[in-house]
Parts: C-alpha cells; sequence; structure tokens
C-alpha cells in the first residue's frame, strides 16, 4: 500500500502529551496547513527585541520544482505577506539558510462538553512546521507560488480573474519559500470523556448536561460588488459555497461520535 | 465620553502597512482576543533551537486584582495549557519578570474576490499582544482564571459543571498569566477594492465577477453524549448557540457591504 513518510522527531516538534492524537505524517499535517485560511509565522525580529513577533498570513504547501508532487509528498511552504513588513526584510538579509520561523495553523471542529471543567475539551485540528523562509526571487516560481496561493483562497479563481500579473504587481508582491525541517500535527476527535469518581455519582451525572456542540466555518451566499458586471454568480463560485459548507459541517458532526478506544480517550 | 486606551507604539508591535486599520485601543484587542477559540502562543524554547516555537492554547483576557475591570481597561492574559509543555517548565524556570511570549488571534470574515489576484484580500480581525507570561501560584487566582476560561468556552457553564475541582485537578491544572507589554490590531471590512486600469477594462470587468464571500463560524445542534443524563438542552447552551450563530453571521454579512472612504479602500 506504499509508505507513509513522517517528519522527523527533534526536541521541538515531539507532541509530549496525548501521543495518540499526535501525527508526524507529512500528508495529514499538509492537509491542515492547507485548509487553513490564516497561518501565524513567527520568528525573531532580532538580538534587541526580547520577543518573538506573529504574523498573520495566506500560505500554502507546494513545489515548483516537482508540481505533480502529492500532499504526502517532501513540499515546501508558501507565504505570501508584504514587502514592507520586517520579516521579509530580515528573510532578505538573512544570507545562507534563511529566516528560522515557525508556521502554525489550528481549527476548532467541536466544543466538548464534560462533567467537570478540567475534562473540557476541544475537537480540534492543529499542525505546525519549522523551517527557514527565503524571499522567492525567480519570477517563474514566484508566479507558481501566486498562482498557488489564490486558488487557495478559491479553487479555480485566478484563471477567472485578470492575470497575468503586470509588472508592477509582480514586483510588489513578496512570496516567502520555507524549507521545511521538521513538523508536527494534532487531532482530536470523539465525544466526552470523564473520570470514573464523576460518571458514577448519580447527583452529579443527573445535573450536568454532557455532550459535543459541533462548530465549522460557513461560507455565506456571495455578494456582488457595485461595480460588478457579471451577471449571476459564477458556477466555480457557488459550487465552491456549497461543497465546503456540506464538507465542513459533516466533519465537524462526524467528528463528534468518533469512538475512541477506552486507553485513547480524554 | 471618557477616554480611550491605548498600547503604546513600539517598533515590534508597530503596524507598518494599512495604517488606517490598524488599532491600538486596549477594548478592540481584548475582544479580539477574547472572542478567538484558539490562541497561537510564540516563544523560545532555548539558545539550542533556532526556531521560535508555536503552542496553540486558550485564553482570556482578566483581571485578578480589580475585576470588575472593562474590557478596555489594562487587563492580563490567562492562558490554560499543560503541565507537561515546554512553555511551563519554561516560564516557571523564568525567574524575574517571565518568559517574553507573543499571542496571536486571528478570525476570517469574508473572502474579498476582485478583478486581480493582487487585489484579492480577506476581511478579517487579528491581534497580537507581547508580554512576560509566568506560571500562576495563587489558588485563588488559579480559580478565577479556570473559571474565567471554562466560560470562555461557553458561558456560565462553570457553574453547570461540577465544581470546584478537588485537590488532584487544582493541582495539574497550569494556568499562565501573561503581563502584557503591548499590543496591536488590525481590522479590515468593506467590500472589493480595484485599480483604475482594471475598472476602466471593460474586456476585464465583464468577465471577472467581483464581490465578497462572507465566512463565519456556525455552532451546530448539540449532540448529547450517551452517557447524559439530563433530559433536554439547556437553556444556557441553545440560546448561546443560536445567539452565536445569529451574531457571526450578521457581523460577516455587515462587514462586506460597510463602505469605506476612496482613500481607505484596498
Amino acid at each position: 500500500m506504499g509508505r507513509t513518510l513522517t517528519y522527523p522527531k527533534r526536541s521541538s516538534n515531539t507532541v509530549n502529551r496525548y501521543k495518540h492524537r499526535a501525527t508526524y505524517d507529512l500528508g495529514a499535517i499538509h492537509s491542515i496547513i492547507n485548509s487553513s485560511q490564516v497561518l501565524h509565522v513567527s520568528f525573531n525580529p532580532g538580538p534587541s527585541d526580547p520577543f518573538p513577533a506573529i504574523l498573520p498570513m495566506i500560505g500554502q504547501m507546494g513545489s515548483f520544482d516537482y508540481p505533480s508532487a502529492s500532499i504526502d509528498e517532501p513540499l515546501e511552504c508558501y507565504l505570501h505577506g508584504y514587502v514592507s513588513a520586517r520579516i521579509m526584510n530580515l528573510a532578505r538579509a538573512n544570507e545562507g539558510e534563511g529566516l528560522p520561523i515557525c508556521v502554525a495553523a489550528s481549527k476548532v471542529d467541536g466544543l466538548i462538553l464534560s462533567l467537570t471543567p478540567n475534562s473540557h475539551s476541544y475537537n480540534y485540528r492543529s499542525a505546525i512546521l519549522h523551517g527557514y523562509a527565503k524571499v522567492v526571487t525567480d519570477e517563474a516560481e514566484k508566479l507558481y507560488a501566486m498562482e498557488l496561493i489564490t486558488n487557495s483562497v478559491l479553487p479555480d479563481r485566478w484563471r477567472h480573474s485578470r492575470v497575468p500579473p503586470d509588472r508592477a504587481e509582480m514586483s510588489s508582491t513578496v512570496i516567502l519559500k520555507v524549507k521545511v525541517v521538521d513538523g508536527s500535527g494534532k487531532i482530536r476527535d470523539g465525544g466526552v470523556s470523564d473520570e470514573k469518581k464523576d460518571t458514577t455519582n448519580d447527583e452529579v451525572t443527573q445535573s450536568v448536561w454532557t455532550g459535543v456542540v459541533p462548530v465549522w466555518e460557513t461560507f455565506g451566499e456571495p455578494i456582488p460588488s457595485p461595480q460588478n458586471k457579471v451577471p449571476g454568480v459564477p458556477e466555480y463560485i457557488t459550487s465552491f459555497v456549497s461543497r465546503k459548507n456540506t464538507e465542513n459541517q459533516s466533519y465537524s458532526e462526524g467528528a463528534a461520535v468518533v469512538t475512541l478506544p477506552p486507553e485513547e480517550q480524554h
């Protein structure tokens, strides 16, 4: 059935708690990154600032050298940001291997309402990547990444918008490429899980409602701009909206009723 | 009309682009942090690791010393995590002012589909805080933070669950308190905005649909656990679900049709 590629475990990416929910599979981690509308990118601004910085960015896994690579193969993370942002200047200034960064994505799929505050939890999916970021300078690679990122906002949007970008647009767009060193993910699904001291206490079980409230991202009815001249909403947009709404709701509701073996519950 | 408190501008928290969307108001920043189900918390693991780390955590702004303080007053950020996590050990080890961290929250409110990929954008709200994190050791303060955080998952849940936590639960729960040094937020709302070179090009405007796809978080029908013994879903849960769904949808759809003055558009 083929092999599953996993990221190496280093101390900095090893998930120490709830190991059964941890994943080092490239496919699982890359999927969580790709399905997040916003990524948080952390880096150190410099020796004079004690605080790490975090920027919200749009990003997507891809491979310019092997564009047909699938989601569970080694990929780079392309990030879109602004020329003036400090991270871009640092990535430019950072000769050699690039600027060390951390990329994070998290999505909540449900509220786990159990008997005690301590056993409350979320169903969720989260992933991090560590790697070295550099500014993409090759024009063809930059164009590849711009298309990849635009289509991650809305599938097929690139070719339905005014492309290619002109000279001014190409030069004002900065793309970072992250060479990934390691990564990890965590996925929690299932229902509530409580300790025996509470599940056997009638006074508690008869007064506290337990269950899961599913949570998902809904895309609303597209609202045409006052300047829009195209009649109706194009099919690639309406089908995306209805497909994502169905997928998101069904993932979240499905995750709520997964039955975990007892030793994996919490 | 009273004063608006703002965080000081330091180089590390100054928003350099789209200043019109930046905010340093405590109230706006604290609200974005409080309405996020998950926060990303960044810190440096130590001199031997070049990469900043990011952990997903649950957090909430509050003041143990002045519990009646309102959202636009100086507050601390309380974070919930795990005893075994590296950040807790670092915060413990860090004598003096505490562990320097960055806390980030971002929420996407809509996809801005304009004529060219470069003018695509999101409606969104994001905020960051910089500060020094310490482990809360005072029992009463820890209990205050546990209640604050549990009620941030679902309002009023604390008193409807089995409380107070027992000794074992109190000692296995670790709460971080972040003394905030500065913060900033960014809010983007409104519709599409394109450059004149495209809006005056009939070929472009007649082929590219432009508008906004609103995006919001939906809470589904609560699913009782197989072990649940309370008949019906309690009102404080159903009213939360319907109130949040109405609020979230109406914010997102409202943001899409805000009209910005021309000089503030993009």
